[in-house]
């Protein structure tokens, strides 16, 4: 059923010579299948298509772009346990997270087939016309938001399905009427065929152009690089790791034509753990973050890695209770051998610094490519002055910052990077003692948590998932929730426009009975 | 009353050695009030102000933003014929255009003071918990845009009110909850200090925190280089040259963090005209347009510089009178002789191209200063061949391209660069068989203009000032109308936050009483 090869809109290609192997991190063995990289020809042929494709789907109706993607949620759910085994096969993560991860896209899909289908978010504003204003007439002013062009979307490594080849990015460029060119992730690049076929069969089914959407298979970083630079590619989906969304992100800048490029570059997610919460549930908030450090073995972009608090003597319980829950849970599997790899030197480089001392080290044997989890524990002094300590360690560890007092949390706080996330653990009224506390950290991340674990991103249309860099490039975005639609679309204007020639959305008659903004007044009524 | 001085927050200074004056170019002569260029000092403690400014001016509530802004606005008029004066004697340009000017930025401040006070424009989006969800519960998800941090203006040469020190950048981003610093254009220093002043009272009147505002003077591009690297400031707003504007893009997007820019950088504005209103109407339209080309001396960013049609008799006949109009109408003053000097060096270079046909040029003596418009002729091929031709003459000068079908006219469409408006004019039904044609210019423009002129910006919320690059360096947002607040904001997300702390936007109770969406429907009643 896998071919290995790239899917050039509804064809599939494989004029190339580079070939590589997926690898099953759980059995340490490369997964059968070989895939073919994309050449330069193959890229450009996708992109071509795109572009052409374009000039139809950017005009299709939200009710054909909703047919379109609850038939490629229909045909995803069609692939059943054939995307079950290769998701594992390729990541080592177990088959409820796949079927977990699998709902979720499909959730996805239906929000974004929905958003389309009923049509408001277009944002349609109207101003009419008055044509014996004093001293000079006004114009018939009516605004849409439009689809920018072609998308082109890497996937992620740590959600091969929500986050990949038909995940959040690709759902939200094609909701919004762009082409979506993806660029597979060299280590799950047979899931990534699989739903890659499942959108080419929708899109034949509901009629969609040729080109609508691509799939390019590499193992380097050559195939991204052309992409990124190439004229008629005009926005940029990304979410993976600080040196590669950066480096995207400047090619991007360097372009003839400069490109939007939202990339999500993960987080250490600061947890603030105040002083009364400590006192009242230590044990507790250390059971609940073992398993919130641990959780796909530490493997999301929300992951708790950094926890801040003043020391105290319920502190330092704390961490005894926290390094004893986090030895309690079996080690488990990490996506790839280079992922565990990464894992093992990021740890040891920060065990390394200065004054940092380990609380806790799995040290029992474990199977290859099974990553040892760990705490570490350092001053609020020391973390202030190595920048090497603000660095992620993507996988199960998490650093414990005991600060001298209140002033210092603060500094700390002010001195973070951008994240993705922040959290406050505190009891009864205390909260209310630390607002510059909370406004600092309101300050360096784009969602703020009260009593609970940056884990788990709900996918509704309040959440962000975004915030200051480097967490993403461009904190105005949200990378979840159907909102992410506005990183592909821009405003468009029509001046004293023939009616009968606007879009629907703009039409004095509202035929599509959205939600509007005339003269100022919200309403769906007609003109 | 002018002082020549830079105000950091709302002390004068001035402790630089490098000075200079602004030029009247009407009586080509300076003007004798010397001002002092803000020292790297200078800009340090301005843009300190304004980092510790936006702790609490970031949080004021819309009524006390809406004061301020109105505020502003009255001052502004305050300053009387002072302002109106200074105005001309810094631009060449006649009080009427003055007194213009100045209404249209009392009016945006005021617009974007209403917008804060009604307060939806937060985008206030309440998801619910749902604590018995199976298989997780749900947490309560809030989410309303939030100020961006301190922003960096540059104003316009062309637009000394209403985009430079209170224009339309400044406005949205003090409406949005971000500190200003405003990088003074060396043309209007004096104009820029008046209103500077006038910003400055109303921030003391109304209680704003010192460092809301700063405007800093400046000859050179040092002060703007060192602003736009500086790592406290968050974005940048820009209207000027392409040149200027993609340095400054450059900048922001090297550094280690990078910083939005929107640039606007003008266009050339293409205007098409069909068969049928050539034939019809040209004595007409060439009237129109020998008027839209001139006006302001050719100096709106919405100047029409290139007109597009097929070859024929009628197209020949509007040629001549367009040519026959425009030597008609008496030359005027540009802004200065540098800009002056400018419009001559790229009217040569485009008169000196292959196969292009000077077809007016105003060749009687005019003072220093005065422009003398122009209109040349080539055809589709050479247009498509040189890409000289494309270049913008900021000035009364329009080119205008006989393409010899159909096909050709869509290919010359396809290849411009992306342009601010795109203009069609068109009798009858003829326009529907030109979907093409139209469907290419949308795709390269960010309004689109049906039997009008380009010239004339409406302010208000169906506007779009803005467009594919180089029109602007990001086209997903415009810089005209309330929604340009949209530049200098982020998305900010609350996960069960308690009540009490949250903003007021996301209170259960909504004590401002906005529009906001609950559980997916749009509603002003409490929760």
């Amino acid at each position: 059923m896998i071919t290995g090869k790239n899917y050039i809109g509804n064809q599939v290609s494989a004029k190339g010579n580079k070939t590589f192997k997926t690898f099953n991190p759980e059995l340490d063995q490369e997964n059968e299948i070989i895939f073919t990289e994309a050449t330069s020809e193959e890229i450009e042929e996708a992109v071509l298509l795109a572009s052409i494709a374009f000039k139809e789907y950017s005009k299709i109706s939200g009710a054909k772009k909703a047919a379109f993607l609850n038939a490629i949620a229909d045909e995803i759910l069609g692939l059943d346990q054939d995307l079950i085994h290769m998701y594992c096969a390729e990541t080592g993560l177990p088959e409820g997270r796949a079927i977990g991860e699998r709902g979720r896209t499909v959730g996805q899909l239906r929000s974004f087939a929905n958003l389309v289908l009923e049509g408001s978010w277009v944002e349609a504003t109207i101003d009419l016309a008055q044509p014996k204003r004093e001293p000079l007439p006004k114009s018939d002013l009516r605004k849409m938001l439009i689809p920018i062009g072609p998308v082109v979307v890497f996937g992620a490594s740590n959600f091969p399905l929500a986050y990949s080849t038909a995940g959040g990015d690709t759902a939200a460029a094609l909701a919004a009427g762009c082409p979506v060119i993806v660029k597979s992730h060299p280590m799950h690049a047979g899931t990534g065929e699989l739903v890659a076929s499942a959108i080419v069969k929708a899109a034949q089914k509901m009629g969609m152009p040729n080109g609508v959407f691509s799939n390019l298979n590499s193992s380097g970083i050559e195939v991204g690089q052309l992409l990124v630079q190439h004229p008629k590619v005009k926005a940029v989906g990304f979410t993976g790791s600080f040196k590669g969304g950066r480096a995207l992100y400047d090619l991007a800048a360097k372009r003839e034509e400069p490109i939007p490029v939202f990339a999500e570059m993960g987080s250490i997610n600061p947890v603030v753990i105040l002083p009364k919460a400590l006192k009242n549930r230590h044990q507790e908030i250390a059971k609940t973050y073992a398993n919130s450090i641990t959780v796909g073995t530490g493997q999301f972009c929300t992951n708790p890695g950094l926890i801040l608090g003043i020391q105290s003597d319920a502190f330092t319980s704390f961490i005894k209770n926290l390094s004893d829950e986090i030895l309690k849970i079996h080690p488990s599997c990490m996506l790839h051998p280079t992922i565990k790899n990464g894992y093992e030197i990021n740890k040891t480089k920060i065990i390394s610094q200065k004054n940092v001392s380990v609380v806790a080290n799995f040290d029992l044997e474990v199977s290859n490519n099974f990553a040892q989890q760990a705490i570490v524990t350092v001053d609020g002094t020391t973390f202030l002055e190595n920048p090497t300590l603000h660095l992620e360690v993507f996988g199960p560890f998490s650093m414990v910052v005991q600060c001298e007092n209140k002033a210092e949390l603060e500094t700390v706080i002010t001195h973070l990077e951008g994240q993705l996330t922040g959290t406050i653990l505190a009891d009864d009224q205390e909260i209310e003692n630390y607002e510059n506390i909370i406004l600092a950290l309101q300050n360096r991340v784009g969602r703020i948590i009260f009593n609970g674990v940056p884990t788990g991103v709900e996918v509704c249309e309040s959440m962000v998932h975004g915030g200051p860099y480097p967490a993403s490039t461009d904190s105005r975005f949200t990378a979840v929730g159907v909102n992410s639609i506005k990183r592909w679309v821009r405003p468009f204007c029509y001046q004293d426009w023939p009616n009968e020639l606007l879009p629907k959305e703009l039409q004095n008659e509202n035929p599509l009975g959205i939600n509007r903004k005339v003269d100022g007044i919200s309403t769906t009524e007609k003109i």
